[in-house]
């Protein structure tokens, strides 16, 4: 079906959920007010690295208003993983590893009395030698963080020391392609500490039924998958569950995984009573993980058309004290949309004594990308190449062997490459201080488990559940899609609120997942409905099935559109026969249907104060078919906002394990004067199993403007930075001449990490 | 599958919600507090029947505090029906037909300045003349409740004047049969007021939202039935409404309907805010319809031999001002558990200047059985024969027909009798002064349209979603069911919480229908999960499907059990293949499956204060299977208590339309002092169909006690008393000879009513 003549596709509907956010009436976690609850906070490690000698709560315990401290001590001895490795305690026993990491947590009557509580608490540490580069923690005499990582589970080949994952991906023969290559490039690439930046801080409230039933409204991506993570924590069936997630005020990743849940939950298992935690903005930083930074090494061996024949990629993953958000996104983008036919990839996922990595829309592939992209545009300019063209020239086909196996199936990154090119007038010589600089995206639609069930109201109306909590609009997209299957209007849909004991298991609202997959499981679920529509309706109207048309709110026969019955007779009709009409989907996986962008930024640099003007950024994505373009154009600008940002001024600094600027006054994101007007073209190459063509939208839009920008600066004014964010410090001391930090790593330790 | 050899039937699980109830911790309706939530009270008319000339709110809405108000005038001109007629508004207009009729409802910052308000509207009324008694009702001249009753949705043949329902049922020759039998016996019946009792009032909490979706917390049994009359009476779409059915404090029927959900939502509508309502114990008499009297007359020619041949029955049902609950169900009861070949029966609803008549626990059917069981007894005695052996010589046999066509399937009817018999050692001489009673009851299984939706979480958890609320522990049973369809514990299964957004459709919790039917579909949903882990089991140990045993908390190789996989590896197997499980079921109606029960009570009789104490109740019951005899226990129990209270001590008295006794300190219903040790007999006769054999129970148990009781107290003392309740008073005066009220119909009125 193609957008043009839907009724409910290509429409730029306003969120279902837009009435009650603007008004200020939805609900988040911390609306959530039980009686008798009481507030809890967290006592954190001020040591990168120390052994816990002792902990002496009873000072604090004599405050009046205190009703429990938990420790380490007093919670199951579990360990759980953020990532494949289980790593973790939900409060530190024995040593702590970062500043920041939960040794107890307090429940008081009240916020500040907690508080007042964890600073009475007394910890005494002995230091350990901390280690907090990722290189020097790669060193063979570096201090451990987990002395007893082989013992973990999920503990497997490749690990030891301080490293928690290496992957390999080898192709084709690369030693003889680079041989065989006329020229060959080489380049090191180092991202930054980068926090998520949500809007709503973490929350949650917990209360134990007395039947033992552990209700946890939380503000999550993930209800199931944080359900499993609990069930370990506090050792308890599946079961005993139930998470209730909550409106979400931004996530970006970091709300994927067991954040401060299990505090209240344990709390309120110790005092039956309700248990409210709401992070402070500093815990966001210093509670939830965030992205730290990246080292990526590309050799790059290329013909002298331009063809690339070979690719070195040698990643350095600094996972701080937690596995956390696996490496293999980023990995699997150091190939770039380019067809390589020769490569080696090594990555290495490293602890430090710093606050595990979290996810971050994507995890790692921004830090990878800013690398391909600025390396495709310091290979092009040594060709004597035009960096679209040299792109160009390697950009995937369809047919071609993808990085993760099996091809490419058809897409549209050449018409994002041909938008981007004729809407920027490529090539283009701008004014004198200004330069253009491109940056080409890519992400895998995410799939994984999706499930959803749809039931047809007396009325004709119809209700969907499914688990999976909304993420940036996609309950609208939903109603869009029963609308579209159905035949109804938009307004005759209602999206249920789920938890994990009314929705099925399914998974995370994250990875560019929600459209594609779970938008997919509800026009299944919708079209199992509509076939059973279909069947009462060719019994009433006495035609086949294959004879009828479901549209404009009824089903018709459709030779004869007068004969028809609504779909609210239908709905009737089959509580007296059939029963009352359920429809339901479920899938596993879906198809590799890759998304691809092309950016381009123009800049204008500053001389005097190396300050960079971004005078006009334009991205083509390829979206298979606009389901909502309001939707996808509010998300896919908030992607280039976070990008920009990444681009030029977050950072966050940790020293000696000490985050420097954990606050939204030092932690620089963006604001609206820094954003320039932003220039989306929406290409539509449908996507062949996605719902009605649609693919997913969100990781790509944040993925290029680090490189973009630090092309366009040389375009401008012939300097290469190669280290995030491009500050105007950088800038500054690059264009006086100054050397500006060393991005490259130690040749034999990127020997030895070649292996 | 037998009970005796289940896992999970025929043991008596405690409620899965017994620890929540017995701390307290369960949320009722008026547990909700919302922020900026106002309190509504209701104006209702003190007047049988008046015109309204004027409402005056202006001294009302002074009141300081005072947010809105709304009479007719403010709310949609909607006609709705409690039953098949559309005969009633939300707020009266134009006239008022009974006392208790709301007039106006008022919305204020607490309850005390609502009820202010409430007393300051100043309404002008002018006095109609009121019809308060059914057989004055009849008259030509008797004045018209319903004026305009022609013209209202649902006016049928048959009704007119103050008749809302004629029903008519006929077989045979019945006037030749007369003509042929050797006796024939005539007796008429009447039976009192009653209230429902339930412990918890109604309650409410509507709030809408800013997107226009109202949100309704109540105390219902039926949500979605409420739904949908709440849409007509507040003129929207079905899909703008969310019922959230809080856990009910008793309803046995009284919550079927809507009740007193509209008021805050008007209010809702009208102010933004939430408003709650909470009914005092003197509005479950005036905002909520309870039973009036039912006058019925039956006439029965017998052989001398003691069988049957004939039946006439005239019913007359007080149905208030508006037609309430139907008279089908009591109708339809009239030839009691027998097999009569010819019978007419005519059945007449009638208005009056009362309260609208609403269910309970089977409505009409307790009176019907106090009437066709009192006479049993009166027939056997003056045919001189036992009365346990006249009702056996009649009683149903497999295969007679049934009332309401078809034929009677297997049951266990005679197996009660048998049971009660040798319990009570029958036919016995008891003491002097002392009597025994029998009565037999007798219901069809409740059907209608049922949903279920299952779903097995990744440890091999069931999480199962019905529309249905639980009544009497049927969440309890649910649990049982999905645990016995797959092998689990009942700790395993998850009930969720539902409401009309998140689940199907489904009929209303009331008329012994949730443990049969929607029990039923339980059942069907799970075995479609199965059937999914089954297909995966046979994948994972490679063998054929019908090979498998899906039991002990896995699926095995029947003949080689330690080949098998834990349910917790196919949810997780299923995840990353066929998708998460989802097993459906839906169901519009379920085979007639008849309930008979047989009932017997022993009493004393006391000649000095015309006290009747009844030393032990039997009652012997086909339960099909049981599948969990606590609860069943709970349930006939409850049943007789509320039996005896209509027997011997319950009434509502109402003087010229106003009710003088609504409080439960004059309303007299059964104290445990007044409630002898009651000995269940549990019969098992599977029903073909039901979830394992079940049949359904709820019903029955309240049906005998006044006939038995009747029946026991001319066994004693050789009196016989014809109308409810049988008080002291009564007894008394039927001791000394004193004329008791008469029952009779005045026999010009009965041969109108004949035709």
């Amino acid at each position: 079906m193609s957008a043009n003549t839907s009724q409910n596709l290509g429409k730029s509907y306003p969120r279902v959920d837009a009435a009650d956010k603007v008004t200020g009436s939805m609900q988040y976690a911390s609306d959530i007010y039980l009686p008798g609850m009481l507030m809890c906070k967290v006592l954190k490690s001020p040591k990168a690295h120390a052994r816990i000698v002792r902990i002496d709560t009873s000072r604090a315990m004599q405050l009046p208003g205190v009703r429990a401290i938990i420790t380490g001590e007093d919670v199951p001895d579990a360990y759980f993983g953020n990532g494949a490795v289980h790593d973790k305690r939900i409060l530190a026993r024995d040593k702590v590893r970062y500043m920041g990491e939960p040794v107890a947590a307090v429940a008081a009557v009240d916020e500040m009395t907690a508080q007042e509580a964890v600073e009475l608490i007394d910890v005494t540490y002995e230091d350990l030698p901390a280690v907090t580069d990722p290189l020097d923690a790669l060193r063979p005499d570096a201090p451990l963080v987990h002395e007893e990582l082989p013992s973990y589970s999920g503990f497997a080949e490749g690990m030891g020391g301080n490293i928690c994952t290496t992957l390999s991906n080898d192709r084709g023969d690369v030693d003889a392609a680079f041989e065989q290559a006329d020229y060959i490039f080489e380049d090191t690439f180092r991202s930054q500490g980068i926090n998520q930046g949500y809007l709503e801080a973490m929350a949650c409230v917990a209360n134990v039924d007395p039947s033992g039933r552990i209700n946890v409204w939380t503000s999550t991506q993930a209800p199931y998958q944080i359900r499993a993570t609990l069930a370990t924590v506090v050792d308890c069936p599946l079961s005993r569950l139930r998470i209730i997630p909550m409106e979400m005020g931004g996530g970006f990743g970091a709300k994927l995984r067991l954040c401060v849940e299990a505090y209240p939950v344990l709390l309120s298992m110790r005092t039956g009573k309700p248990i409210k935690l709401i992070a402070t903005r500093e815990e966001t930083f210093t509670l939830s993980g965030f992205r730290l930074p990246t080292i990526v090494y590309l050799k790059t061996g290329v013909m002298q058309d331009g063809k690339i024949v070979a690719r070195e990629a040698i990643s350095i993953f600094d996972m701080g004290a937690h596995l956390g958000a696996g490496v293999q996104s980023g990995v699997s983008h150091t190939l770039g949309p380019y067809n390589i036919p020769n490569f080696r990839m090594r990555s290495y996922a490293v602890y430090t004594n710093k606050i595990w990595a979290g996810s971050y829309r994507a995890s790692g592939v921004a830090d990878v990308t800013f690398a391909v992209e600025s390396h495709a545009d310091i290979v092009a300019r040594k060709l004597g190449m035009d960096p679209w063209e040299f792109r160009k020239r390697n950009a995937f086909q369809e047919g071609d062997l993808a990085i993760q196996g099996g091809t490419i199936p058809a897409n549209g990154l050449h018409e994002t490459m041909d938008a981007i090119k004729t809407h920027m007038d490529l090539p283009r010589q701008p004014e004198p201080g200004t330069g253009i600089g491109l940056a080409m995206c890519q992400w895998r639609s995410g799939s994984g488990p999706s499930t959803a069930s749809v039931s047809i109201q007396e009325d004709g109306t119809v209700s969907l559940l499914t688990g999976s909590v909304d993420i940036t609009g996609t309950d609208t997209v939903f109603a869009q899609i029963v609308a579209e299957a159905l035949g109804v209007d938009v307004s005759q849909v209602v999206i249920a609120k789920r938890d994990t004991d009314l929705a099925p298991f399914t998974g995370p609202s994250g990875g560019s997942r929600i459209t594609y997959s779970q938008g997919k499981t509800v026009q299944m679920a919708t079209e199992d409905a509509k076939e059973q529509l279909v069947a009462l309706a060719a019994d009433l109207l006495d035609a086949q099935p294959q004879m009828l048309t479901c549209a404009d709110g009824g089903v018709y026969v459709t030779d004869d559109p007068d004969k028809r019955a609504s779909l609210a007779q239908l709905a009737r009709r089959s509580v007296s026969t059939s029963g009352p009409i359920i429809g339901t989907a479920s899938l596993s996986a879906m198809p590799f249907a890759p998304i691809f962008s092309t950016q381009a930024a123009e800049v204008k640099v500053d001389r005097e104060t190396g300050n960079i003007r971004i005078l006009r950024f334009s991205q083509a994505q390829d979206v298979g078919v606009a389901i909502n373009p309001m939707a996808i154009e509010g998300q896919i600008d908030g992607g280039v906002v976070q990008g920009i940002g990444r681009a030029v001024s977050e950072e966050v600094v940790i020293k000696d394990g000490e985050i420097l600027n954990p606050s939204l006054t030092t932690y620089l994101m963006p604001m609206a004067a820094d954003v320039p007007s932003i220039e989306n073209i929406l290409v539509e190459v449908p996507a062949e199993d996605g719902p009605f063509g649609a693919r997913a939208v969100a990781e790509p839009p944040g993925f290029g403007p680090p490189a973009a920008i630090a092309n366009a600066i040389e375009d401008a004014v012939g300097i290469r930075l190669k280290t995030l964010p491009l500050s105007a410090d950088k800038v500054l001391q690059a264009l006086r001449g100054e050397a500006t930090e060393a991005t490259d790593i130690d040749p034999e330790l990127l020997q030895r990490l070649r292996q």
